[in-house]
């Protein structure tokens, strides 16, 4: 007996790079009434809620999810296989953070500042990331890609995840229960945890005191994981040496916000894996995740119902 | 027969770093008068000119040495042996120019211009260098360095040297003769060419004008390699993306020029290879260019007396 072929179906809206990521998994592409799984590329707004009860898989476009959560759109209790685009951008949001770092690092923001040829000031400004320890976090996909960047040039990693199960590429893996650790010893800090009621505001006060004057602190991940006041201040006070940040808290940062005019601040408005980058990324997970769907493997971006991510 | 341990002169003043290296390269310290070589960490003000007849090695202390041979220092019919300190700072130096590349692609001086979250407008003006073609023209010491670099986000590298003989983690290398294919074929651009009569204004306004209206010029190597006012114009008329300088014509930039004023350039002054860095790298040149001398073996970084460099 030969299985049918699964059928797949793309929403909100039809998508060419999609289509022919279905097709090429092996599935077929169906109107939802018919499809065995929904590939869903945008926000929750306009998701058939129900789902019909022939759908068993629910393909979602980002990376994080918690808007799902927080819609009550993902039950603790489903019976259906939910997986994010978690990992399809890890690679350009990683790209985006060693930029920031970087940036951080070598003095950029106050070089744009200056107008007028300042070397003796700025060459003991400059720094460098050659022999730097930098800690990742919650290396979870965007750490892991990140990594070989950061060995790239010259960086230590130390990464923290959950479980503490070894990151290849990192020279020590602490659990997240021995997280304390990680502020007084790595030089700087890229935060790509995902945001839960157990990370919130994971990069506080007393976290922020315990850097170096140079650290520079990178957030790639969600607003909430830093406490933005407590951050504030730590830049105001130059406790620490500043903040690249594509997630803010609130988000969007409003119009006269002290950490829009902090000179040793990096502000970019969420844009780090821009439109240009993501369909084709987004396009290669769901070929990835259709062939496994197809051939009854285990999906890669699963998504913990109860968990929340 | 045991040879003599060679003699090592340091100047113009003492560096315990560099006497430190004089011996784990195995030789002694010596004063001039009675040494065998000569290492010079500065620039060529107090260079003993004519240098004492027992002198038959010198170490420069930086990588491009133009002024050494303007000074008239170096003859071309020289009878002793001359290095550089090319590749020494390579690694510090290419970090600095992926950082200017890494923020000119991701659009970081209009985001350091924006006091307002301008989410759409950014979405379409963040890149990547994921997929990109790079092009290092001048695949010496600092481009062999940035190539690992340029892997680890995924960029593609066409390196152009003098041979052409094949640069390794380069996709493809072309020799000098067929530098002007390279222009309207990469996506960036990285200059790292030592500064020679025949690299003057390598990049003149025919380059610049086959470039992509995205392409980014950085210049890590000396300011005479681009032609200022056609690289002003070119910036002004947004024919290219942008470009990234630590080196500029005239240098030190003068106050008022109108590369100051663009939105643009990122301009770092000198400054890629800053001297919290440089000591200890300078220092492990040292100690393995004493060992080969030692032993009698080729130096690393010899200069041409001929070519200049």
């Amino acid at each position: 007996m030969v299985a049918a072929t699964p059928a797949i179906a793309i929403g909100p809206a039809p998508d060419p790079l999609l289509d022919d990521a279905v097709r090429r998994g092996g599935a077929r592409l169906a109107p939802i009434e018919s499809a065995d799984a929904l590939v869903w590329s945008e926000n929750p707004v306009g998701f058939p809620d129900p789902l019909p009860e022939n759908i068993r898989w629910v393909q979602l476009g980002s990376a994080g999810v918690e808007e799902w959560f927080s819609a009550g759109l993902i039950p603790s209790d489903t019976s259906i296989v939910w997986t994010s685009a978690a990992g399809a951008f890890a690679a350009t949001v990683a790209e985006h953070a060693l930029t920031l770092l970087l940036a951080g690092v070598r003095a950029l923001p106050e070089h744009l500042e200056a107008k007028t040829w300042r070397q003796q000031e700025f060459l003991s400004k400059v720094g460098t990331l050659r022999g730097a320890t930098v800690a990742i976090v919650g290396a979870g996909g965007i750490g892991r890609a990140l990594i070989p960047m950061l060995a790239g040039v010259g960086a230590d990693v130390v990464a923290v995840n959950r479980s503490g199960s070894p990151v290849p590429g990192a020279i020590e893996t602490l659990p997240a229960t021995r997280l304390g650790e990680v502020w007084s010893r790595a030089d700087h800090f890229v935060i790509g945890a995902p945001a839960t009621d157990a990370t919130h505001h994971l990069v506080g006060a007393a976290e922020l005191a315990q850097m170096k004057p140079t650290s520079w602190v990178i957030n790639v991940a969600r607003g909430s994981l830093v406490h933005t006041t407590a951050l504030v201040k730590a830049l105001r006070d130059k406790t620490i040496g500043g903040a690249g940040l594509d997630v803010t808290d609130p988000e969007p940062l409003p119009d006269g916000h002290p950490l829009w005019d902090l000179p040793n601040v990096i502000i970019t408005p969420h844009d780090s894996n821009p439109p240009s980058v993501r369909p084709p990324a987004f396009a290669e997970h769901v070929a990835l995740n259709v062939a496994r769907f197809v051939a009854g493997e285990k999906l890669t971006a699963l998504i913990d119902p109860v968990v929340g991510y």
